[in-house]
């Protein structure tokens, strides 16, 4: 997360400075050697005072650990307490505690920002409950757990991006606000302009069309897929689904990608691997003390970690939807749903598909031509009888991707239309097929769902940056 | 933008390969040795027939150069023409032409997917003017100026992505769906479910309260700020505006950066002329093709590029508004708005500061205190007088940036709110500053202004993915 370059070049400095040096809390724990004038600024985590001595911990966000500061008890002052914005300046030193590398001398310690402590909704040393601090969406970043989550949720993101960048990948922006509503599927928010607005245009709509926000970007990145071989898009999707759903969010993140001359369906299952080995690597690697604490305190019956490295170990199983139904059908246990060719997997049924398979990513493809929507690939292996889809089942979250080959020939894309009623508003969508159109597939992951899986968080509304209630409260 | 790792390797790997290796096409002309048994997969831009020889240009996306095809007249075919998709086996070798580095001898032409030239609204060698192609929404991203722009849209993603990476700033998502409408500027789209679910909640509001969608993260970012003391955001943000101006989207991308234990507003300047700077060289650097091809046939009055380099070179000025206010008074010309202390820069203004100032980017701090919002700081140089606010000025498209410290003082911040009948809506705001409150500020980067300012772009709806119109067509 920290360019570390800047630091070390700053610390080599610092002698022939005649300022103190600031360094980021990362940076200061991190030094190799010991450093005389460091200025590091944060807020108070802790505040222990002795007869000689008096201890604080300083958190700048920069990491899960605070900085040791040891000062003379002459330093004390009435308003140095929890949640307080400190400057301290001193000598960064080698910490004679087994636990840190480095701590700070203080010889200077400036209050910056006194904290009223007794409205302070957060307490010094208590590990306060998700639901608690929930409530506090302002504050909220100021708990351990949060601070983790967003620095993970960061390098998740940068991570992503590379990923894709590395490969050649175009970045597209595909809208927002659009009249398109990709597949029929979920709910959708509409948008008009505010009320003061409403009048001036006459009830019109501003968009001359009903206009909504997006729940997929994928027939965007379609259309772009025609020109470049390689695109994705990594954006905010929204459902309106009335649920209270401890899986469910109205606003969420999704990373969708499309590739053109697309071989089979494992072309698309390829690269849904290497983005989800490569980013849980990266987030391993770089976060690894913050997803410890999710795997410590939040997720301690999961043994989240330990899945992790087997699961980057190995290549992901493959199982037909046939064959999947089939192990349903063989479990000698009851589904409030039966299981039935023809059905959608429930979460009931992709749980023990897992199971089945021993508790790893879990890809399963081929899926009934009539479950799936218009624009996925016939396979041809019966008349209309399943389609070139494929879904990524993960442990303790279910469906975690999506994706398919999409239909690129005309004639079929054309009676399926008909028969769907579909052909006036998909025009477009069928020209792309006349003009140069080749195989193609996609896939999409939510973003949410993957930290779910990857930190054992159970409700999806802690791994977002503000809690956002389906019916309640907004910041 | 490619991966150069993933197809140097391939290259290597192609004597003992049983099947032809797949090469973009930026990997092909970027080949340094010749290679057997290549294949390369896109669209047809040209096909010429001689006598002896059969000429193709084929595009895949990854280049704004296509990679030239020679091949025997034997293997022409009806359908291979300009638009359809091919996939072309042969030897990679060096070109006799100065132009370009390699070529391909094909072996075998494969026409993946065919063209129906006749109704295709793209035609082969024309540069067709971008109203035109603004009509074809689905098409449009095979046209140069398209797939260049989007490839420079690309790159500079990226490029804010490394930059705040590189820097240690995490990265937040900011809400899209919220109620706060940060500032009270500019007009809101507000969000309700569609028809058919609307009556099921039987016309209370989703979210029990109005939601709008956001017209910028700063508010939430300065949360963060609070914990980390370097945040970041890049996404969509949104404004009602009822106007068909060339310089306004109703879905716009905006880059916000909030930064704690700020010194002066100059360490907001720094960051904002950091970021330019890097985002700059890097589009510079890695799609000079792409930018050349905007400056050539798109801006070729602006003289755009040598401009760039210019600006590269130098440190961006800084003026006060009180001093650009005397700049304006003594101008030899007449303005619409007549320039006065207290008044807003109009466009106009700001084109001439600019001009004046050399054709340079240009800073103007410390605005009338009555001009800005409540969160500005005030420099307390008289009762009320001004606050540390900073707008940068660019050449062609007038304010590029705008930037502040934040008033981090409760009572300051108190009085304000009071004065405005604030209070009450900005309780959480005010809290913010009773625990741990630390001088902080931050800035917004309009990322389409940014686009129209490098590449000498009119019209704001040239550089993004979807051509949208403020009141007619969505894709």
């Amino acid at each position: 997360m920290l360019g570390a370059r800047g630091g070390w070049r700053a610390l080599r400095r610092c002698a022939s400075l005649p300022r103190a040096v600031r360094l980021r809390v990362r940076e200061a724990l991190g030094a190799r050697e010991p450093a005389e004038a460091v200025r590091v600024q944060g807020w108070v985590r802790s505040v222990r005072s002795q007869k000689e001595v008096l201890f604080l911990h300083i958190n700048d966000g920069s990491s899960l650990e605070s900085l040791q500061v040891v000062a003379d008890p002459s330093l004390e002052k009435r308003d140095l307490t929890f949640g307080s914005a400190v400057e301290v300046q001193g000598k960064l030193v080698k910490s004679p505690h087994k636990m840190q590398n480095m701590e700070l001398q203080a010889e200077t310690i400036h209050v910056v920002g006194p904290c009223d402590i007794w409205s302070f909704p957060l307490k010094m040393r208590e590990r306060h409950p998700l639901e608690y601090v929930r409530q506090f969406p302002h504050l909220r970043c100021r708990n351990n757990t949060l601070g983790a989550l967003l620095r993970i949720r960061s390098e998740a993101t940068a991570s992503i991006h590379s990923f894709f960048q590395d490969n050649g990948y175009v970045h597209i922006h595909t809208p927002i606000i659009t009249s398109n509503d990709c597949e029929g599927a979920g709910e959708l928010f509409q948008i008009e302009t505010s009320r003061e607005e409403k009048e001036s245009v006459e009830k019109s709509h501003f968009f001359n069309v009903p206009a909504f926000l997006t729940v997929s970007g994928q027939l965007h990145l379609e259309v772009m897929a025609g020109a470049f071989t390689h695109v994705f898009t990594f954006g905010p999707t929204f459902r309106a689904e009335n649920s209270q759903s401890r899986r469910h969010l109205a606003e969420f993140y999704m990373v969708e990608a499309e590739l053109s001359f697309t071989e089979s369906l494992q072309d698309i299952m390829q690269v849904m691997e290497d983005l989800f080995k490569t980013v849980t690597s990266t987030v391993l690697s770089k976060c690894p003390r913050d997803v410890e604490l999710f795997h410590k305190y939040i997720a301690p019956a999961q043994k989240t970690k330990g899945r992790l490295e087997q699961m980057l170990k190995h290549k992901f199983m493959i199982i037909s939807y046939s064959e999947a139904v089939e192990i349903l059908k063989q479990a000698p246990q009851t589904f409030t749903f039966k299981p039935e060719w023809g059905c959608d997997l429930q979460t009931e049924h992709e749980k023990y598909l897992v199971k089945h398979c021993g508790e790893v990513p879990l890809f399963v493809v081929n899926y009934p031509y009539d479950l799936k929507p218009f624009y996925m690939r016939d396979n041809e292996d019966g008349p209309q009888h399943t389609v070139a889809a494929v879904d990524l089942l993960v442990p303790g979250v279910g469906e975690l991707c999506g994706g398919s080959l999409r239909e690129e020939r005309l004639p079929f894309l054309e009676s399926r239309l008909q028969r769907l009623g579909l052909t006036d508003a998909y025009q477009w969508y069928l020209d792309l097929r006349k003009f140069g159109s080749v195989p193609h597939g996609g896939f999409g992951m939510g973003f949410e769902r993957y930290l779910q899986y990857i930190l054992g968080v159970d409700n999806i509304k802690d791994v977002i940056p503000f809690p956002r209630f389906s019916h309640s409260c907004l910041l």
